[in-house]
């Protein structure tokens, strides 16, 4: 059974603009009386609706006009996204739940140069319309897996020669300085409230920890994240000059 | 004349008691049959209301029971706040306006063991209770100083022998590896739209820049300052091992 689709629905004009580049694009339906000069012309062919306010039809609350039906968003094998790049960087998904977070990771992972995304099927439901106008874009320029567990993609990518890297507070090793980010790789990042799940954390290759002054508790998902695929590049930067 | 106070209102669990641990809190609104002991204790000698629900006098949509009406936060000079530290490592917000921002960039902040924190003392209007709910406490722990003008204060820090680094993304030095960060530096971060204002821009001693992947335009701005404050207390650690 193939599993649920992503992205069938997007909103907001830069998040739009990305999906029609990406050819996903079935229906448009914009507010009449606005200028979409450029994105209507990038939509030739394509069936447009104009409504009176597009707000009635929205998932978000600030549409700025235009909403776009899409075919999801492919989902490649996880094989397949391995095989994508000669040393992979990858970004793992585990219950982060907040859709403004998961656009703001996508967007950090892809200024990172990181190289693909994995994420449970299950766990799709985040990713509207909220997350791909968060994400400005950067949904679209990520290769996708959507996996049926998020613990058995983390042991299948060991197999594949992609070391795991988990976020933990616990963790004893920095995220600054981790030996394994030159090599294959993939940061696993768990949710916002309670981190990785019991299982995914047995089985990543290592658990790493951001470190934190006295009276802080924890860091906001995306500003982990954030942090971790930085190091992964900077460090690969560092390494080839 | 006095700035404007900021933090005289904070709602939520931890916010509010870190606002208590910081002795700034007046009164205490509880809601009625929650269970807030270790608050509470906390809270001796300062008088508590209890109400039904606490939601309709809140200004967050998930007080989570409780709000404090607090004294503001106290302005320091900003010699002394620069005074405060033998190598400070300042924040200076330019504009930014979004408080879940706010608040995540102060939880930063802390994290990266910044020992200040500079803003516009007009532009403390998201300096509210959601800034202080995002922040989890952290704006108790990271002296502030409130200033007429950015600009002005970021010319002050060079006399004060203070280097400033703005982020740009049209700058031509990159964050990583910015040699001023081992020095006393304070990082100049700009708004979620426009970015740094020209004249703080052209005051600052050095911009330097994020590097990004084609396809990103921008990174989130709480992501943006948590990858420059993280990158000055790295380059620290490395110089002192």
């Amino acid at each position: 059974m193939a599993p649920a689709g992503i992205g069938a629905r997007v909103e907001g004009v830069h998040a739009v603009a990305a999906a029609l580049a990406a050819g996903r694009v079935r229906r448009l339906t914009i507010e009449r009386g606005r200028n979409f000069g450029s994105l209507l012309k990038a939509a030739a062919g394509i069936p447009v609706t104009e409504v009176p306010d597009v707000r009635s039809l929205s998932e978000t609350t600030a549409p700025q006009g235009v909403i776009a039906d899409c075919e999801p968003i492919v989902s490649h094998p996880l094989k397949a996204l391995v095989a994508r790049a000669h040393r992979p960087s990858l970004v793992v998904l585990d219950h982060v739940e907040d859709p403004h977070n998961l656009g703001a990771i996508v967007r950090s992972a892809v200024a990172a140069s990181a190289t693909g995304l994995v994420v449970a099927a299950r766990r799709a439901a985040p990713f509207g319309a909220a997350a791909f106008k968060a994400a400005a874009g950067a949904l679209e320029l990520l290769p996708v897996t959507m996996v049926n567990s998020v613990a058995d993609a983390v042991a299948r990518l060991e197999e594949l020669s992609v070391w795991t890297v988990g976020l933990d507070a616990g963790a004893e090793e920095s995220v600054f300085g981790c030996a394994l980010f030159t090599e294959p790789v993939a940061v696993v990042i768990g949710g916002e409230g309670g981190g990785l799940s019991r299982l995914v954390r047995e089985r990543v290759s290592k658990l790493v920890h951001i470190p934190m002054a006295e009276g802080v508790e924890s860091l906001n998902a995306s500003v982990s994240a954030a942090l971790a695929m930085y190091e992964v590049r900077r460090m690969r930067l560092a390494a080839a000059s």
